[in-house]
């Protein structure tokens, strides 16, 4: 894509609305505009990234089994009633409708309308879809919105130990994602306040010094605790070793729910004796624009953002100050190589600011200067280095990313 | 995917809540459930129908130049008050916010963020986003909804000459979707009330005699004038030809805005004598939703569901009877074909008529009989007849047809 063709821009300017690191690089990048307190637009390039997170997420778990809907925001506030959620505080009321801020209301009855007996289950839906809540103090840009985007996953079962089993693959699914957006080496498993029905549930928490969540880290195990817990649970839950205090961010969560929600709407199955059994459940959440928000404040830095590789808008940031960079740039997409070309009459200091505030991964730039080198200019956003490749082996080297 | 790992089943039975043939079809193959009254559940088939809808919508007006955004169900009243729309009988209030039923409020003070001079315009953003609209009536299944998808595009220009071209281009762009859909044969630009910018807006209209509206058509220009207009524009607005009375299902419709809305919102730009001057707008709904109920209302019988091939869920239904199926099914994925697979273990009945009921095209039965006789049987959805097939060839002829 060309610069020029995008209708946003980037600006300098202080964001007045900006009450957080990812709130401010993001709008100062037009990657979002904030429309009323906790809700946002996403423009041009912030969607690419929001939908490239959602696709991480949605093949990691369809990987492990999860059937993927899309159940409605709007329900009756009867199915609220029933489980006793009806007064949560954060629930948007619309005469006797309700804006869902979670879905476990409507996938217990949805899911029984189809499942009746012990061959049905397992069974595991996920969707990746818009919540509301009403947050009294709606804050830190894309980290605590009243609107935003969750993926939420459920699952049921015919009894604990095949409920513990698909908790450990979605554990695994979850590292496998983490690993994908590059924070796997600063996320903990954090074990937090459990409910009835399990002692502890567990937070996904990637250390940053500008979390709003304080945990207690034992390295060795990679597992921590969180504040709420570390009362009467002071020592690794693992190796009963030494915890850290450190700040993070809360990246996702998991709960073993067990028949809380399906004994409120009576979902039960028959079992090979032909006896109706009650259904064990779990949830986890993990949402796609909170974690949009979390890789700024991890990775942002005074000059912008920083994008890992997979869920970067672009592969390429092109910067073209010389007349053949229109051929680069023509030659680089002709081979399917997905580039931001910055083709504006702008000097090229705004044009390697505006690379930095962006955050594209790697910068190439086409010069008189880098021409007589014999190619372009590569440079990584981490370093300050540049080097000089041909274009053959910038084609060989990204010519096979297209995303 | 295998039926057996789908959680959804197919149901005979009457559905009480079904006010139409989309909602009764739908229902009873699986692809969405009523959670209330004109709000639905997408399930796992339903949904891939609609998301492959959503994607040819995309592609087209992708080509044509549109930027995707993606803006909140959620903005203040403020804006709406600004337009004078806040009256609007639809419109859902939440305390001093209301859930958007339509964008021109917030894309008009959004762009106004970014586009300044006459060197920024023309240009053109749409998102695929949840509408809300608390329709007194909701019925009719996906067709009127009170929670539903949209694919809203709005362009903005410096004047009505490159206003007129666009609204060229997605009329273009449109036609390129309903063919993709294979609805263009039935489906009519239709002349509508127009507003105070021009004398009329349009609607595309696809003849199907479950249709709630009426149209006059004219068979040759290929064009119509809908009930409202009919009284001052009784022949053909395009040859002056006699038109014919049919009913049909509005599916989607153009406007020429003027200076509505920029004008409301103060949103002018500066012309190349840095003189500020009128944006004019215009907007083009379409319903990725409100098409799939079409698509039903438009394809189904008495059978069931039948897809358009570039919007069915899977490319093949492979129905097993044979112990060979497996193999079967393992070597048409192993070719990337999109394949639905009944591997129940129940009668030959049954799964016939499911095949019909979820109305994949093209059906491909493993047998004994069909093994014998060299291959597989191969039958489409609309005709009687079967025929013989080698699975060589049907790798061939769907190999490439992944989805």
């Amino acid at each position: 894509m060309k610069y020029t063709q995008l209708f946003t821009k980037t600006s300098k300017n202080n964001i007045s609305d900006a009450d957080s690191l990812n709130a401010k690089l993001l709008t100062q990048a037009g990657f979002i505009s904030q429309e009323v307190s906790g809700v946002y637009n996403y423009l041009p390039l912030g969607l690419k990234v929001l939908r490239k997170i959602e696709n991480i997420i949605r093949q990691e778990i369809d990987n492990i089994g999860g059937q993927e809907i899309l159940m409605p925001s709007l329900s009756s506030l009867d199915s609220w009633v029933k489980s006793k959620r009806n007064t949560m505080d954060v629930l948007f009321h619309l005469d006797n409708l309700v804006l869902n801020p979670t879905h476990e209301e409507l996938v217990t009855p949805l899911l029984k309308k189809f499942i009746f007996s012990y061959k049905d289950l397992p069974t595991a839906v996920y969707q990746i879809q818009t919540k509301f809540r009403n947050e009294p103090r709606a804050k830190s840009g894309l980290l605590r919105g009243r609107e935003f985007i969750m993926k939420d996953l459920y699952s049921f079962h015919t009894n604990q130990e095949d409920l513990d089993n698909f908790y450990q693959k979605v554990q695994s699914a979850y590292t496998k994602i983490f690993k994908r957006l590059e924070i796997d080496d600063l996320t903990y498993l954090t074990y937090a306040t459990g409910g009835t029905f399990s002692k502890y549930s567990h937070e996904y928490q990637t250390l940053c010094p500008t979390g709003e969540d304080e945990i207690h880290i034992c390295q060795k195990c990679k597992v921590a605790v969180n504040k709420e817990i570390i009362a009467e649970q002071s020592v690794c839950p693992q190796c009963g070793g030494k915890l850290e205090k450190k700040q993070a961010i809360e990246v996702a969560n998991i709960f073993k729910l067990g028949t809380k929600f399906t004994e409120a709407f009576n979902f039960k199955y028959l079992d090979s004796d032909n006896k109706l059994q009650p259904i064990l459940m779990s949830c986890f959440g993990m949402g796609p624009s909170r974690i949009m928000g979390s890789l700024v404040e991890v990775f942002g830095d005074d000059k912008g953002l920083l994008w890992p590789q997979e869920v970067s808008p672009f592969t390429l940031h092109l910067i073209g100050l010389d007349g053949q960079s229109d051929d680069v740039y023509e030659a680089l997409i002709q081979q399917g190589i997905d580039v931001f070309y910055d083709d504006r009459s702008v000097s090229a200091g705004i044009k390697f600011a505006d690379a930095d505030l962006i955050g594209i991964p790697t910068r190439i730039v086409v010069s008189k200067k880098s021409l007589e080198a014999g190619g372009l200019e590569i440079k990584n956003r981490k370093q300050e280095e540049t080097k000089i490749i041909s274009l053959d082996d910038v084609i060989l080297k990204y010519g096979q990313k297209r995303t």
